[in-house]
């Protein structure tokens, strides 16, 4: 397709999986450091039902201009059945093949990471970046998204708090994490929770209760509990809270705000970096990889090394809440 | 219970029914300007119910320092069953007598007038300030803490609209306002909505479904819907609108984020302004008045005259969104 | 140029002068609100220099799709020394008839105005908008960009008093406004400065040193004097108080970032109505008209009438900071 | 001066130098992880100097509510010439001796270790946390602030690229950090500049303005220049650059404003870790220690030996710039 011999190759780009602030600052990267290296890039809209449908465009350093501040992703996301069978897996490949994409970046999670694999294994070269709010791949200490999240929700929390004392209330507050309560114990230790109540573990809402009564009788006016989403329905807990309590208690779930968003500064630097790590990958010929934060440095794994891998969760952080909510 | 016999009486300032942003910019506003005019300033502690309770506090100068970027109410706020009461009332005004308290600036809502009207009869002379997000009250063109209230909306919806553009959804976005569609008016004009459901305009969830059709085949990929509270279940409006046309939606409830935060400029000004206009009230020996804002002017009214208003709705605001959608 | 023989006419957009958040926002008004009422609507770019070199395209509904809360203008702004001569403007009235531009909408200030009068008088009908964050154009209350310019300067101010406080230092901010104190006096009333100075009012440094002197003999801590742009130099007046008052003081100049950012809530719907107006206007066939605010209401003017008013200034709210910052 | 025989020693803690957010959230995880753990907790206002003078006062867990989503410092901060005598130490240590400070809890930079080491010597026992924006102390990853002043930094670089965007313009934005380029070169990366000046990287304008000219050749309209206080004139340098590539260039000085702010969730939990690290190392009856972060694992080190050691810079990052802003 391209008519210039020089060129070391094609990139492909793919956000696929729910959106992250942060994934339009990897793009811009992997695009610019892959025009600077030598490739000629490719933006694929919609993940892998848009390779699929061959819904893309070559990127020139201008179409990633003045995106590296905004939210959400510019070349749009949304979840493939098609590609989930071997059948939409080959029209991806033959649309690699047509337009001549030799190598395929694609920002999401552990979904994203498995339909890279899946592709892999029909000859594109994939290198995978973490992009999801929920900080939940466990190959990797952090993923493009969550520092913005995070800090999405103290800000809202911070004002849920001014009603809150006005009225010396309990707000439950319910944040994102599914499957992960990242989110929950930060945000909880960084906006004065009472405690959190997250998936990974064991709580004891009755404990909570008298923890809230004890501190009231020390003069503690207001409270916040932080319970991350599908643990618990916070409706329920504030309700249960309390009726055990006597203290008014509301629910706030801060749902979809948490996604979006201009992503903080270490999001856009961290997915700078991953961006030209990726094409530096690229450039040593790799495939089938993920990039990873391990102690602050960028390292890669293979995908699937990186899929066997467990999570852990910062208990410690999660045990200083009993002295930081005195 | 001052020995300075040279000040001209006590104000007493207390907030009452749902905190507001602005509200500590007008108690400041109060509290310095009555020093400053030569009167003794007291702070009344969870509105009524703390008056009844004598519990209060003088406050200086310096007792309102930094709180004029601060939301929520820096003297609580409660809503008190027990002043409800004639009894109440009474002791109400027994506080009164006892601490020297004159005069009472009462901010808050309708709920907090009716109150002022109360206490007024049994003898203490009241001015109201209007201080609700909601912009409910009838005898004034703005109420303390809308604007930035619809400010919060609007930070919050923006963040919606990446997550919402980046996936091709309809968002259905519900905002305070339980009898009134002041927010949900401005905030769909704000954001571009495809349209807005208040109660005071007749809707039809299946013309807004057709309008959604409409436009996505002339190219628009993301929808928005912004709902008051109390006029439908967001829940369920997205659950309609998914099935009628299609398009993936999602309901968020912005909940009580909005009642918090950092007041606007526009809020701290004018909650200013009308601090120090009670004081002027006061020092013409006025009582049972509320302050109002008309054509950008501060008015007076008698309380009863404001209670028997009836408040309008910017329906023409509401019809440009046919055309501003488009 | 349009084969479309249904069309009332061509309306042309542009934005001149100073950028201003919200602008943007009355931009996406005057197409849709155009195209919705019947007229094809072109985009000229970079104000009155892009009109004489033609630089334009026609805009569609989907042309101003989330545009709405970006602050700037996306069709870019310039000052045009050409178009100040007579040759320049004939010019553009020559792409005028070349592109069938029957009707011009100029989005900006009193420079925008004039060049507006100047075309308007070779045969293009003009309706123009204000839109400057100054708030200094006589025949209006308000301007597109003032509100959002206000909060910017709160929201840093904020910031600024943080520190301001922690080390019980004087900030003097000096805030845009080069021939109007409107961002001044207003912001100086919303972040508790002590005292402002405005071209409008006159000031004595002395007695704002013996005030800052006066209040620190009360007990208050740290201090803050707003200035409006050109009326002194920061720097200097930082100095000047710090010598006779022996408090740290600190100069910090706003600048450029008063001028960005997502548009207020009110610019956004200000900029809506004021929009939709102009296309009311020119159903009417009218031109050489300016819209304004006034009480509340939209109004217009002539171009002229406009241009010869004398714009007023808040002494009221300038003077109540004696009491508010007590 | 306590009366409860139980209690395990009494620490003071003290915020000096410049302050910078997450401050408040330390002080807080202080005082409530030391009373959690046993100890009486003083806090001393202004920083060595309230301790020579005594300005202190006993915290209970309520002293520190809702402080943590505060910037600045509740405990103030000031320089003190007369602590760096040994006369002033030794009046600092009889302020200890007096109200009976064992452990002494120090925020800040450099200069408030070497404050601690000097009362180390006279018996103290002496914890230094790291808090200065500047991420400029050499034997930590990370100073408390640091983030949050780096978010501050590019929300209003954000808003300046509207402007500067609007206008085709080249901004020259300068950020603090006098002697560390931290600052600099992370928010460079993560608002698109084009290049960054700082101390610890040799530059050469005039291949800035040729890169300048270069882009603009390929089309792009706009341009970022970040500078690192103290390495040049941020106007001398837009002069510089209007002069060499015609286009217009405007400097902006971010100031105060980046010192303050509500902290980022990353602050406020690297506070609140380091906090309740600083009091396990009391419990172990430790001293003379600064507290840092490496690896992402908090550790602690001699503060003789933290003095000595040497900063690294990002070296890497700021040449990733080059491919970046293609």
């Amino acid at each position: 397709m391209s008519d210039r011999t020089d060129i070391k190759g094609t990139i492909g780009i793919l956000t696929s999986g729910g959106d992250a602030p942060g994934m339009n600052a990897a793009i811009r990267a992997v695009t610019r450091a892959g025009i600077f290296s030598g490739y000629r890039v490719m933006g694929i809209r919609r993940g892998y039902q848009g390779l699929i449908e061959e819904d893309l465009f070559e990127m020139g350093p201008r179409d990633v201009s003045d995106i590296v501040q905004r939210g959400g992703t510019m070349l749009f996301t949304a979840r493939s059945k098609e590609f989930m069978t071997l059948e939409g897996q080959k029209r991806a490949k033959a649309t690699c093949d047509k337009v001549g994409i030799d190598y395929l970046v694609c920002i999401g999670g552990d979904g994203t990471y498995r339909g890279a694999m899946d592709i892999c294994k029909l000859g594109v070269k994939c290198i995978c970046l973490p992009g999801t709010i929920d900080n939940d791949i466990a190959c990797t200490d952090y993923t493009i998204g969550f520092d913005t999240a995070m800090n999405t929700c103290i800000e809202m929390i911070d004002r849920i708090k001014d009603t809150e004392m006005s009225h010396s209330r309990c707000s439950v507050v319910e944040v994102m994490g599914r499957r992960a309560g990242h989110i929950a114990v930060n945000v909880a230790a960084a906006t004065g929770a009472i405690d959190v109540i997250t998936v990974e573990m064991p709580y004891d809402i009755d404990k909570i209760c008298k923890k809230i009564i004890d501190q009231k009788n020390t003069g503690k006016t207001h409270f916040e509990v932080v319970v991350a989403e599908g643990v618990g329905h916070s409706e329920d807990i504030a309700k249960y809270i309390q009726e055990h309590t006597g203290i008014d208690s509301r629910a706030t779930i801060l749902g979809y705000v948490q996604r979006g968003g201009a992503p903080s500064c270490y999001d856009r630097v961290i997915a700078a970096r991953m961006g030209c790590y990726a094409v530096e990958l690229i450039g040593q010929n790799e495939a089938n990889r993920v990039i990873a934060v391990k102690n602050t440095k960028l390292v890669d794994y293979d995908i699937q090394e990186a899929l066997s891998m467990k999570k852990g969760y910062d208990s410690h952080l999660h045990n200083l809440l009993a002295s930081l909510s005195l």
